[in-house]
């Protein structure tokens, strides 16, 4: 690979400096005009410069992104859509690779360089998704970096055969396996849990569980999830998706959650949809507790929103939790960039020597500024390459 | 003025037609391919084309739009943020008519071709910033239309004076006089209403109340609102603006107080805002209130979120009420297009012979598409004027 020169960008809209770049790597950042040449020469146009965005939680084998617009149906429940997904997916041809390939190209396009996402493990589909997954991630030659949590939408133990498909898919390199409301879909809380944390230890993977379920029902799993955490010695190897629960508990309680999940190394991730209660993000900072932010699925047969933007996503998280000093909106922004990097298992996600050269530029003041606006993505270079150009997709 | 060819569009995503335009009216609509040629063409490329989008809800006059970046400052209350405006506007020249020209061109960069905007009058700036307001509008050449409510943002009974302000700007020709909180702000709910609705009779203007209180609190203003509306013969003259408590009442009251709104001819604009509850719209429409979609102040000394992008807004509402089927979001959409009509006083307001020529071409599939994505606004013809051409604003 040959080396490059990013000249005159602003980290984080400070002063404008040059990056240079060697094998995919950033290998030097210094006050612009003080850079050597490279083989390649990249002008940045003075430009903001951002971490390139990790998406934290995706669904990337269940879109339809790229083909003709598909109406919603079903039933407006947790229960009622994957029902309805069972039942249409097949007309769509989900999953499928081309599938996979449109909503990973769509996240280049918006800056994301990184994402961890569920693909739905099942008994009509098998393992079919994450080869699909995988052979999509390939075809983009590793733009943008995949980790693939095995995810048992359709339920584990009501689905007698699933959860010997989780283990298969932990033994094949899933980096995690997944859950889902153990208490309303499974109705066997303790047993889905107990099954889900048998495989970790045995594989060695971690857990991801999507824990729909509110109130009180949601924080007796929490509780189910920490103890279980704890006694595995999986510290840093769990994470609660959506969790809806935390934010709609009363403060005393929500407060001793939060500490445990910190005590015991659980993270976070949220899509931050607009109707959710919000979360507690101060308390959890200070507890320690990683939070991770995600655009869910995208224009799929559980809702028609969403395109792929974490920037939006980021906004989104902003607005549903007042955030207004600068402070705030810049943690926004971290939530996005630099706060992903536990989600894919980086060490240190930063524009930063050492670091993978994963960069977004935009037209914008400052970080500030790009959160409340959102613009197009000018410039994206994953992995060291220029992916996007002049608001383009060249992959 | 010439007459113009907008040829090859898809209204609402149909078939694709010719849109004849002489004197800034459109005066035909025929299937594509079919029109005569006329003084200029437009080619449309097959794009989706929607009305122009009006914003029933905005403040143009208090944006500190175009200049560097302004840290958010202020107690998070309405009491907090007023006073920290009046506290800072002066400091960056609010308002100003390059402050009110750079928010109306962001207005029509997105597609906005007729607005409604409040407009601060208080005891500091007096009627200035109406003045600035219709300068601003002037230099654009009446592309957007903006229909101004004059706003006592710092209340009324409590500021001496400014009730003869508001008389004043009636007299000059403020479409609306505005109100505030009759209760938190005033402390005189039945004072405050009686005095804007003397005036509103006298001087045959129309009334916009911002109304932020809650729960009970504001019911009681809506009947206050209602009883004076109908004593005074003000149907389809008056408007409460956010109105927050109707989304959080229980059932029966909310649906009397829905029947009453729509019996009293009292229409109603929303900004969508995440945190907010959500409205009951589909009995709104039963009950023929008019709604209309607005974007708020953007990027004022209130809040540093917006870019005055209504499509936007229209997917806020979309979300928050969590629309789905294809006729939902063909709703939001219609909010944000066609049924802004009566809040900016027009008969109709359609891609219709007769209707002003205010057209936004979008590259998208059909309206839905549009919704979800938002994506850039590639074609603007306002009042017959092409000002959006490829993206970039040309006026």
């Amino acid at each position: 690979m040959t080396s490059s020169l990013l000249a005159n960008v602003r980290p984080g809209g400070g002063d404008p400096v040059d990056v240079v770049i060697a094998d995919g790597v950033i290998t030097a950042v210094s006050p612009a005009g003080t850079a050597a040449d490279q083989d390649q020469r990249i002008d940045g146009r003075g430009l903001l410069a951002l971490p390139g965005f990790v998406n934290a939680h995706a669904h990337v084998d269940k879109s339809w992104w790229g083909q003709p617009w598909v109406s919603y149906g079903g039933r407006p429940t947790t229960q009622g859509r994957i029902a309805h997904e069972r039942a249409e997916r097949d007309k769509y041809g989900i999953p499928s690779v081309a599938g996979a390939t449109a909503v990973l190209r769509e996240f280049l396009r918006h800056g994301t360089t990184a994402t961890r996402t569920h693909v739905d493990v099942d008994l009509g589909v098998g393992l079919r998704g994450i080869a699909n997954v995988r052979a999509a991630a390939a075809a983009l030659d590793g733009a943008i970096e995949v980790e693939i949590v095995a995810f048992p939408q359709d339920g584990v133990l009501r689905r007698p055969g699933v959860l010997e498909l989780l283990d298969q898919a932990a033994a094949e390199g899933a980096t995690s396996i997944g859950g889902l409301d153990p208490a309303s879909i499974d109705r066997d809380p303790v047993g889905q849990l107990d099954a889900l944390f048998e495989i970790a230890v045995r594989r060695g993977a971690g857990i991801d569980i999507h824990l729909h379920d509110g109130g009180d029902l949601g924080a007796f799993q929490y509780e189910l999830i920490i103890e279980r955490t704890r006694e595995a010695g999986l510290a840093r190897k769990v994470n609660v998706s959506h969790g809806f629960a935390l934010g709609e508990l009363a403060p005393a309680r929500q407060a001793e959650l939060v500490e445990q999940l910190g005590a015991a190394g659980i993270s976070w991730t949220t899509v931050a949809p607009v109707r959710s209660a919000p979360l507690p993000w101060r308390e959890m900072r200070a507890a320690g507790v990683a939070v991770g932010l995600g655009t869910d699925g995208i224009r799929d047969l559980w809702s028609p929103y969403g395109d792929g933007d974490l920037l939006q996503v980021a906004r989104g998280f902003a607005r549903l939790h007042g955030l207004r000093t600068d402070e705030e909106l810049a943690y926004a922004v971290e939530l996005a960039t630099t706060a992903g990097a536990p989600f894919v298992h980086r060490e240190a996600h930063a524009l930063v020597p050492g670091a993978r050269a994963d960069i977004v530029l935009i037209d914008a003041e400052n970080v500030q500024d790009a959160l409340v606006r959102a613009p197009r993505r000018e410039l994206v270079v994953a992995g060291g390459q220029v992916v996007v150009d002049d608001g383009e997709l060249l992959v």
